[in-house]
């Protein structure tokens, strides 16, 4: 890059670019060991000319985590079309695609952030704004689920954890996958999308309002589904 | 409490007193809000004497979640008699007793831990201290409960992660559970343990090692225990 072209940036411009060199850096090694000096190598700049767009690097952390979060949010979005097993196989697959992506910067996140301001002391500022962008995803999530799976308004309370306690399944599972990749994604993505239905059925058979959801959903899902396929391998396993 | 016992209180016993208050009141609170005024008024004792012992809050939060992350990991204790089934139901009401007694610090605790050090920003000892207690915790219920499953040296990998990633879903049941009690934890204890059962079936309809562990845990099973018992339920769930 010249710096001919490097001056026609316009300041938003510039910030997106560092936004995206320090994501790519921060994706790839937990963040704090990604220095400044770094970012501003990759983005042809100067360090001082970095802080001009960003006072530090936890601003430049804190932005490359919202770009992060949107971008794995809009992978929840499914369209509302055909059996709920192959939609959340879907989801699973582009979930984990985020999570290849960004396997270190993912990895140190989830473990409660990694401390990015300087002096080795990271600031309540980060923690909270961490917290809450995980949280959104998290939420994003959540309100995505319901909505495939018909529910409109608040849901009931055991689904309500069926739902979010499968959701951190999901997030414990990426992580596990993450350390060695011992396992191949695809099986994952499937098993995960199975242990949705697993858990549901373990909790619908105490409460015949997710019982009668369930069975509706169910009704739904064609005889080469994930969820057909569950059954009968259960039932195989059942069978010795 | 008089002077004159306090004067009689050695090094090692103040310290303990110290610990077992500040525990106490980091159950009921979030961390952060407990001063040190407080726990000196709480053990009786003024507040430059809290400092000879401990010096600052971090490092009396430290101690204390020491306490308690050995407390917890007690609780996964179970002799290995009986069926696994009313085993994992007793670990599971011990660990509720557990997340019940020490509520909010738990929450605050699971929550990538409270902002303890002065100033409103946490050193990375205190984030790296909080890491590895809670990852010594889950290390010791994981052993447990292969230990419990009569798996002797490492897990195969399918095997692992079931297990780890049921110990998550235990975790984020009991956050959910502590934000408003809105199911009775009874409920949630024994729907936990089935948890367990419905995430190893799912795995071990592709994995046949695990299969075959699986039945050999299941033939000890009694016809009255939790295995048993959602068995019946998901058949009843699958026959409108």
């Amino acid at each position: 890059m010249t710096s001919g072209e490097r001056r026609r940036m316009g300041v938003e411009e510039r910030r997106q670019q560092l936004i995206g060199v320090a994501l790519e850096l921060f994706s790839r090694r937990s963040p704090d060991e990604v220095s400044i000096d770094e970012i501003a190598a990759r983005a042809g700049i100067s360090r001082p000319l970095v802080y001009h767009y960003f006072p530090g690097k936890l601003s430049l952390y804190e932005a490359a985590l919202r770009r992060a979060a949107d971008d794995l949010a809009s992978r929840f979005t499914e369209p509302q079309e055909g059996p709920l097993g192959s939609r959340l196989r879907r989801v699973m697959a582009r979930f984990f695609d985020f999570v290849d992506e960004h396997g270190p910067g993912f990895a140190a996140l989830m473990r409660g952030g990694p401390a990015v301001s300087a002096g080795g002391a990271r600031s309540m500022s980060a923690v909270s704004t961490t917290h809450a962008l995980i949280d959104s995803v998290r939420q994003v999530a959540y309100d995505q689920m319901l909505s495939h799976m018909g529910v409109v308004g608040p849901a009931p309370v055991r689904l309500e954890l069926v739902v979010r306690s499968w959701i951190s399944l999901v997030e414990s599972t990426a992580l596990i996958w993450l350390d060695g990749r011992r396992i191949p994604r695809a099986e994952l993505e499937a098993q995960l999308v199975q242990d949705f239905a697993a858990l549901a059925a373990v909790a619908a058979a105490r409460d015949g309002e997710l019982a009668a959801l369930l069975r509706d959903l169910v009704k739904g899902e064609p005889g080469d589904g994930p969820f057909t396929d569950l059954a009968t391998r259960l039932i195989a396993l059942a069978s010795p």
